[in-house]
């Protein structure tokens, strides 16, 4: 059964069976029924499904994610998701812990569902080549690359921006603003994972303005979620530490730590500034709205795709691309 | 090669082997590390893959989501991906814009990634028996079902809240609070989506407390997103119309109430009280804090896939499925 055929059961011409089967907008909603109900009647397959039965390979492109709740990732995953189908592959996702272990996950799923590649979305920094040796097929890394690792450049790609200069931008602006007494909120200094970087970032910047790093305005959290942000800050602040300024490594985390500061009667950005890096959307619409450098998740996502479809399809060699943040200056900065 | 054989050749236990492939927490660096150097050496495929290559069917469960952006569902989502992985099939996942037709899209995923069952997440409540005749598989409705359409209800399967129940509470806790002139915030009074019947709760609620309605106090914006919500608001508060409450139908669009309210000079809950249904995390985080009927959004994940899976393996004949809310109380309420 060819699209010729469907066409002449369903009374339609051949361009609008296309246009229907390929979910083109542009078509009416009977000639939509007509061509659908010939296509039930005879479970018609269409071509590249077909041509899939026979193959012994798979179209699936394996996406890991480390924390779906993590708003951040969400949006990022919905343009890699649409990218990927237009591209033309199968989008096979997996949702990790963030304590998890993202190689092994990828590993036993590139063996299962016979993966073309793979995205990371979100990861540890610190891989070394032999943890890397059991995935076979190209991977990116997304929002991350190996900086901390041993792995060869040449043999992965990925897409991120520059974690330690965000960072550093992010302390600056504090410090333009008169801030001395700068606290940093993270998921734990030395852990491998991007929040390190932003730790770096933070310590380059306070170095370089003579703050000099006191550990005391460590405020060291169990996870990027934003009620372990709340409760960490909660608790810090029952120290009653001298600090004016608070810089959190994601807006999430900045999200939990307003609400502490907020029950502890400190007013927002007359007692303590904030500032953050993601641009989410949520925090956008805060009380007050949240000041951040803001990633460019529709680039990070697409650009993804593109480098591991362009690797599959043997157009490129491996890559890392830095992409640029933008500043919301929203009102949690004086 | 067989689980023996690696067991063998990584110089472990069979059931070391075994907690590896299968992912288990209990098991060391260094045992998970020589485990998967001999899995790759040998590109072993564990068994069920293995078994997989034979067959000409997939163990595929297709999930279509309407908006994934909007964060109600990610964390459905997780929950239907994690126990989609746990019982044993693949989760494939089509994203659709909020306009786009799903029965479209599921009719040719479930052709083209050979579907053995279906869950909408999210999508109209008027399908007729016409347009789900694409629909070959059995398919579950999550957070809603097909009260405006014309399917028989032992031909699919629905979890959900009881949605017109819960807008008719949400109106009540503010008609207790001594509010007449109540708003309604929504995507459309007559769409054939949640939003027409939250919209029916509140008419149903403001009849039988004796209150009629007032067509000046629709708030109809253009989708569920929350920059929407914040810009039809703020259009809508310049009409200057009498009112002392909003009934938002989602958390999301009462997010942007927020921020249009306090725009324009409102304190919330002293000049306007608020209520939503949905009880997202970020809403909780919020200042004030947004009071709201919480859907269980983990049982609704949870058993969207039991229901799917059970009529898979046979165990089952389709179900609809109501689940409770509950009422957060937070500060949005006086």
């Amino acid at each position: 059964m060819t699209i010729k055929d469907i066409a002449r059961l369903a009374g339609v011409s051949v361009s609008t069976v296309s246009r229907v089967l390929n979910n083109h907008p542009d078509v009416s909603d009977t000639a939509k029924e007509k061509v659908m109900a010939v296509v039930a009647e005879h479970n018609y397959i269409p071509n590249t499904s077909a041509r899939e039965l026979g193959k012994s390979t798979s179209d699936n492109i394996g996406v890991v994610v480390r924390g779906m709740s993590n708003p951040f990732y969400t949006n990022i995953l919905t343009v890699i998701g649409d990218r990927i189908e237009k591209a033309g592959y199968t989008m096979v996702l997996q949702q990790i812990g963030s304590s998890d272990d993202e190689i092994m996950a990828a590993a036993l799923m590139e063996r299962e569902k016979r993966l073309l590649g793979l995205i990371f979305l979100g990861g540890k920094l610190d891989y070394t080549k032999k943890q890397l040796s059991s995935i076979n097929v190209p991977f990116v890394c997304c929002t991350f690359w190996n900086q901390y690792g041993t792995l060869d450049k040449n043999s992965y790609s990925s897409v991120s921006i520059d974690d330690n200069q965000a960072a550093y931008k992010a302390v600056e602006h504090l410090y333009n603003q008169g801030h001395k007494k700068i606290a940093v909120l993270l998921s734990g200094p030395d852990d491998g994972s991007v929040s390190q970087v932003r730790f770096a970032g933070y310590t380059r910047a306070l170095n370089d303005f003579g703050l000099g790093l006191d550990k005391n305005l460590i405020i060291s959290v169990n996870s990027f979620g934003i009620k372990d942000a709340y409760d960490g800050v909660k608790k810090w602040l029952k120290k009653d530490r001298d600090f004016t300024a608070i810089f959190a490594i994601s807006d999430n985390m900045a999200m939990g730590a307003m609400k502490a500061l907020r029950e502890a009667g400190k007013s927002i950005p007359k007692d303590v500034a904030l500032i953050a890096i993601d641009g989410i959307e949520a925090s956008e619409y805060m009380n007050p709205v949240l000041s951040t450098l803001c990633q460019p998740m529709d680039e990070l996502g697409s650009e993804a795709v593109k480098l591991v479809v362009d690797i599959i399809e043997g157009r490129d060699e491996h890559k890392h691309v830095i992409l640029p943040t933008t500043l919301r200056k929203g009102e949690t900065l004086k």
